[in-house]
């Protein structure tokens, strides 16, 4: 493979795949001296549990995970910290059916095109359980960025095209689907209970915005901080788009619109979405991401064999109606790896003087 | 700085600023006997000019692209390719007087807070003028995806808020504007002209179409395609949004409506935009980036200067009224970049056995 | 930390103390269909294992892989492989005596000034356990070198001063001390004895060479073929020098001895150590390693505490003698892995076509 | 290529071939601030001219460094700096029976291999005209070391065999064939001329010693400092074998001889080389390279034709009898890249805290 590397001074590497043993990962350049320990790692993973709320499926994943490295009484020791999350069930079989035929939005075709193999089992990396690794490690990344006063939070904006009401990020992870408003959250249940009864599935928005952040972060030209937050998010596999700030409305602003005024010392907007330049300018980061519809759905669908031969194709099983709320904890810790990773490459130029 | 290469296998480094002797590149990593030339890259940089239209401001810039390095009776020799073009006029001058304000909407404020210093002279590397050598870079990535069968189109979607009816890939760097149908074409003049009298600016939507790109293209995980290419647009100052194939719209759409069936051995649809699971497909590559309005325009803002106290600025001078369409050749630049470079990645795998 | 990971296109990232759960590592870039187990990783790891010989300690390591990913019944997938190797005991308390005084030639110095903190239980991340996980890696290394028809042997070439009389690389595993001779081993042995006796230690010289490397492997410039071996090799803590083919000794010598003539259409000589402009030449790999004698020795010595105070020191306990031969297995690991990363970053040009 | 660039934090990329307009490089990642202008990258450059001196040849390269970007008033910017150094000459011709036979000792042949194609025209990256590249790049990494009060010192330590009678770094850069010290000088001159008369060539042996480098600089596992300048001066194209410290007689001393001891807050030694577990201990960073002989030389040789055949070849021309001095420059200037990334490396840790 390749690829399974995220950063440049902080660096997340991952592994596993649904079907082995398990899944992990290696954090490399942390800083020492950190408050980290499995209860803080395992809070974020306990988000993304499937089986809560009508969107998951019934399944029951317990994924504990284990430090195997790197923290000593309780602080990070500047050393590689590795994580493991050992798989409870590896149900090879339940797939098996599936292993010749190409399933409709899904990486089966791709990847037997870049491999040349089909690992049928689960989706192998594809498969969302890899995201796990991620939570992990950007839950390491939130005590990073903790430290220089910056949080990130994370929210469900839109469900099955019912957009919430109004902002509310500080309480998202307490609510159902992480909504960032509770007004819209019966509306969306009708609508996961209509697409679960008709075997279908649906997509949303997810919201970040991140409060405290520095100003400086981020590198001018390829490395600006908008280019490594789009690659951060769009890296999750259900994710087709990437905004920040006004984004794509700010495509039908005007100049004198989209421009953050500075009234009495202070930015009177924030159409930037708090990076002027690719470079953090200290005002709230504002990111949004679409999420695709879950292609794993209870329906004839037509397709094609490895032989190329048509085929329908229904995908039984019990699978998720909506990625969401499992994606939302996976798009924050891809937002706080990205820029706790920022943060230290800023750092370089922290003193005054070249020593 | 930092940040200023883009690319793993087939990696450009640009540098220079619009004030100083000029602007350039190096291209390490391409192959030995791909046919180049100064002209195949100067027609790419030609694309760029100001001038051409109502869009564009009076200024005349002459871009001349040298070859430093690389390239020996036309064709590469496998050696870095550096380009250098010398910048015509070097006003310092003209900028001087915005020399202790913060222009909203630029980055003025946030390279202050990263570096601690102001580079006034037109922005630095934060200057359009930069974009310059990713075309350069660009080109020469499109010959080597041109090897591979792949075609790179950009055209402009919408602008001012004013879409295309329909779209035309194939003529539009012939037309005003690189729009994607001549229909559009007098309307956005007449918003154009409009804005341009009132000393304000637009926005607009860029669409990419590639054409014959290989399938197996991309990396799982951190490095899917999807991600490559968001961190290779979004690297464009200018741009604050990028989706892929549905992209936004995929958030409303049912399972059963975004998945693409495979019928008689087809891809029936494409909102996918080319990418599963990270990896091409083989279908035509489509994505779409939010181009923000032109922050500099011919009104009165509020701001503040370095000394934190408010002032009213108004940016004289003649400024584009529209990114759009110098940015249509920079976006196709670095999708080229991106996907050249992916093509490159894959080779490692082309060979059946290890060796 | 930053710096635990190894390589371009074939990736090692390890971790793991010698006082924690474990110790592991991740290899990314692997490409699939190779065949791998536990069993082949373990055959490489028992060679380091301490208590074989007069040159160790009694200390028994009872060393056992586990592989967490990336290989499916017996052969890689392509995803990233995982291994583990759990610490038998964790003996902090034999260690805190030192924990204010800085080691004689140990990295107790340099790390309280780089990180400010004294990992002293046992060394931390500078501990010789920290090179199990390059010899695993080095193991799925060998075995991708394996598939272009490439071995690595490595050998003791001298120990204490005293050198093999000649060279006989292929029986070198099988012999006391992965010794180049049978002829030199006793009086290794004597040595070694001798050392032991006077609470002292002994240093080396390891020899490597390379069978069947394929031509055109090495990267011009900052990427050659020396350069990324002698970056391998110098990584692991023992070794001080390193020198390619005549190495020192072709600084003696004048160009027409030093030149490697080709008659008959075969190399006549190898001084160049099968490198010539920093890529493989098709002739074996000749390299030397100079191994530094172990610090810990059971003498009193000057040092002083972390307070600046001047103190004796004798680090009792049992230690190695020479570091010979359990660090040959990990410098044949770094150099597999230098190799093999070659190796793949070469196949992107092993097509005469661009596609 | 690939491999043009050199660094992490502080990068340099070269460009430019012997025969074409010119060689070059971009340095991305200089802090801001420091002052570096035309001359003070000339005067280093001056350092590797040949015709000073028997060891050189009697061509005169005239190379004049222009800075093309970063530089504003005397002072970095930050942006990447790049520079040009113009080919005066371009005598292909020259080069041209060369063509089709793989001269002994040189590239020829292992590139034939690499790229399918002869650059005959001086060697193309291969040729000793790229370190000028290198030189210029030393510059400004010397500037920022000098920041934090380092300073590379190189020499020539020993010559044809003839080494040194005593070390005096200080004065090497003005005496012929930076000599470490006075006394050897004539005899220095005596087997050049004889090896001149010979049509023969000679080697050497250069060291570097860099004085006030702060502790803590190098990484530990794979980024060990030790490994950094071992790929560093390992990537001259002359240099075969690299030391640090003691070295290769580290390997024959006792762990009691190689320990420095610390007496009275003082190392009493510096067997080391100033590095301990790949971290640097404040102490001198002492290194030592082994320069082979130029293979170049006026005598007929055995090799064959890219068709295989067996020719004897007599390289004319006037070549340089031994790369001392050229080289000492370059390697000069590659430990100052490679400690000026570690000195930017470190500083991500040099605050206390985490913000």
């Amino acid at each position: 493979m390749f690829g399974s590397t995220f950063g440049h001074l902080l660096r997340l590497t991952t592994f596993g795949e649904s079907h082995g043993p398990g899944i992990g990962g290696v954090i490399d350049g942390c800083p020492s001296g950190i408050a980290i320990d499995e209860e803080l790692i395992q809070r974020d993973l306990d988000r993304r549990k499937p089986g809560a709320g009508l969107a998951g499926t019934t399944r029951v994943e317990k994924d504990r995970v284990s430090l195997l490295s790197g923290v000593f009484e309780g602080k990070t020791t500047g050393t590689p910290i590795a994580f493991f999350i050992a798989n409870e069930s590896q149900r090879s079989a339940d797939y098996s059916k599936l292993a010749a035929i190409y399933r409709p939005g899904h990486a089966d075709y791709s990847y037997d095109a870049k491999y040349g193999l089909r690992d049928y089992r689960g989706g192998g990396r594809a498969s969302a359980r890899e995201t796990a690794a991620r939570v992990a490690g950007g839950a390491i990344a939130s005590a990073i960025l903790a430290g220089a006063g910056a949080k990130v939070y994370a929210a469900t904006e839109e469900l099955g095209g019912l957009p919430v009401p109004e902002i509310d990020m500080e309480g998202a992870f307490e609510r159902p689907y992480f909504s960032a408003h509770d007004a819209a959250i019966s509306a969306w249940e009708e609508a996961l209970k209509a697409a679960r009864s008709e075997g279908d599935s649906l997509g949303g928005i997810v919201r970040v915005e991140v409060r405290g952040l520095p100003s400086g972060l981020g590198e001018p030209v390829f490395g600006k901080l908008d280019a490594m937050l789009a690659a951060a998010v769009m890296s999750v596999g259900a994710v087709k788009g990437v905004e920040i700030g006004a984004g794509f409305a700010a495509a039908r602003l005007k100049g004198s619109q989209n421009n953050d005024p500075i009234i009495s010392g202070r930015f009177a907007s924030n159409n930037a979405g708090g990076i002027l330049g690719g470079i953090s300018s200290g005002q709230d980061i504002v990111l949004r991401a679409a999420v695709k519809p879950i292609p794993s759905i209870s329906m004839p669908q037509e397709t094609m064999d490895r032989n190329g031969n048509p085929v329908q194709v229904n995908i039984g099983g019990r699978h998720d109606v909506c990625a969401i709320p499992r994606v939302v904890p996976v798009i924050s810790a891809m937002t706080a790896l990205a820029l706790a990773d920022a943060l230290l490459l800023q750092r370089r130029l922290l003193t005054s003087s070249v020593a």
